[in-house]
């Protein structure tokens, strides 16, 4: 950590890793001997053509993108993917089935009601979103035109802990919140999308990757910018795309390459979220909300069952350097955001400062 | 100019302020002592909040917004708009009223009529959109619901003259290349918009001005994100904004404040387009594309006549540090934009070059 650096628990946007930053400070001003920066360049330029080839392949890589998909550097964040995504897909059949664990989820799922016939093929909302449903607890149709989830809901601290069946109805998938945190599997999904904001780069830019057997039946009143086969079509380019934060994202990935990938991600994320999780079940003060098997890597909610106590906690431990620990305005408490950028020093920081809380009580 | 900095023409994204680029870098991993990068601040944070209001007061200062009008940072780029208008404000009565003086104007009319009657009000292609059309030119519905063009065509170098008069229907504007480079008064227009990679910030940002009276009578089926009324209601804060642009925008806004505001650009745009296209009318090899009454200020066209010189003279331009000078693919020849941030010595200095070349043919 540089010096005056904090330690930001922020749920996004958040914490970027100091290297890719300090890079990015060094060469802001003229980027590898161009004489230009980045954010000058013209999208079709050489050297931003580069840049953007280079950020494609390292995601490419990163995640093992098979060759049926494709992956788009969008706008507009989850919440215009909430419309493209039905927009684009429910056209075959009418119909969609999704899962709500989060309010994200369920911001989507009404969002998609204005273009097709939605089902909530299941809810976590009876016990306060703190669980993740069963495989069994699915009611699933099999003549919906794809299965949405949302992989991490970060308000809530829970992520789901198994790879939905669907049988032959792809899955779109919401992991805004914890991609890039661990391996997986690609060509399990329909669709994946996620704003950049939390693990890959600043916010203004939304990563999407798509099967691309799934594009082209676009409703016919489907803007041109949020069609996913003029994209595809157009590699992200049909017209200027977020150029800096793609740069970003690059260097983001250049980052991850030197942890390991995404292995070496998860195993750090897992012994971070362990620390925490660990203290939180020793605790006598602290109690963290979400259901032990359901339990995010990406971010620990927790409470102590005094609101005041909570904000004196978030406000004490703002002034240590451990900021934006308050827990999302629609669920209170406190939450920690321990994306991939934030070091395990911090996670350190916030358990030796959460027992000394305790201990001073 | 900061010694290695290049004069860089690029039409988009293009040149930002020197003083604007070494402030962000300074304070790229600490802002204001804040121990975070303004990458990784939430939206919704006091740190930011600030940041966010003073755009947005700087911009309402620079620009003269009246209360009547809201200013918006959105995503998705121009292209995003050409659906985003008819979506909202073509519903009152179906029709609405477009001049093609470009290729960008052509555009937005044949991505509009996915939502109504579309007609083509004025049409410059005539002669390939070296003029603009004169009012007496215009053949105008009482019942659009709006009219739309281009006021600077970035491909084309030419720029209205003249503020279009349509009774009673608002005028919808597309300012994407020459926004900020002159004062304009907002109450003459129904809605503003502007790609912000031109004159304004890095790719990512669209600021969208917009008469609050225009509001709420969308399509059914337009996306929440594309919904002018929410995004006023949740002052552009539906979802996470393109952050670090609006921050970058700030910074710009500051330096125009600095260069005596938009009276102080214009006087300093018109003093660099007159040492152009004084020289181009004097040039016995060099030719200015649009008709003179409808040049640009912010994209200066011309050709020599013949394919192969212009391409030599962009590869010997580029080489001395003049580069991006080669014409839009579609038209060819050269153009020179000459955006707020392009020093008046970067115009002398391609004045003095193009001169050089002249002689020594």
């Amino acid at each position: 950590m540089f010096t005056n650096r904090i330690y930001n628990f922020s749920a996004g946007p958040s914490i970027l890793p100091d290297p890719v930053l300090s890079q990015a400070a060094r060469e802001l001003l003229n980027y590898a001997g161009t004489g230009t920066s980045v954010m000058e360049m013209s999208h079709r330029s050489k050297d931003f053509l580069a840049i953007f080839e280079e950020t494609k392949a390292l995601s490419k890589e990163a995640l093992a993108i098979p060759e049926s998909h494709e992956i788009l550097y969008l706008q507009g964040g989850a919440w215009t993917q909430f419309a493209m995504i039905p927009m684009n897909l429910i056209g075959t059949t009418g119909k969609a089935d999704y899962a709500v664990t989060g309010s994200f989820s369920k911001l989507a799922a009404k969002e998609a009601g204005k273009y097709g016939d939605i089902h909530i093929a299941a809810s976590s909302e009876d016990k306060n979103n703190t669980y993740i449903p069963a495989q069994s607890a699915l009611d699933l149709r099999s003549d919906a035109a794809y299965f949405h989830y949302c992989d991490n809901n970060t308000i809530y601290g829970t992520e789901w802990n198994y790879l939905p069946q669907t049988g032959n109805v792809p899955l779109v998938c919401d992991m805004s919140s914890n991609i890039l945190s661990k391996p997986i599997d690609v060509s399990d999904f329909g669709l994946i999308y996620a704003g950049a904001q939390k693990n890959m780069a600043p916010a203004g830019l939304t990563v999407v990757i798509i099967d691309k057997g799934l594009t082209g039946h676009e409703l016919a009143y489907t803007p041109t910018m949020l069609s996913y086969k003029t994209q595809v079509e157009k590699d992200s380019m049909h017209n200027t795309p977020s150029t800096y934060n793609i740069y970003i994202l690059g260097l983001v990935l250049k980052w991850i390459k030197g942890q390991g990938g995404l292995a070496g991600m998860a195993k750090y994320n897992a012994e971070k979220a362990g620390i925490l999780y660990d203290f939180l079940d020793e605790s006598k003060l602290f109690k963290g909300c979400a259901e032990k098997e359901a339990r995010s890597l990406m971010n620990v909610t927790f409470v102590t069952g005094d609101d005041e106590l909570d904000s004196a906690f978030v406000k004490a431990a703002a002034a240590k350097g451990l900021t934006n620990l308050k827990g999302h305005r629609s669920v209170g408490g406190m939450r920690a955001s321990i994306y991939n950028a934030m070091p395990i020093e911090g996670v350190r920081a916030l358990v030796a400062f959460m027992k000394e809380f305790e201990a001073n009580r």
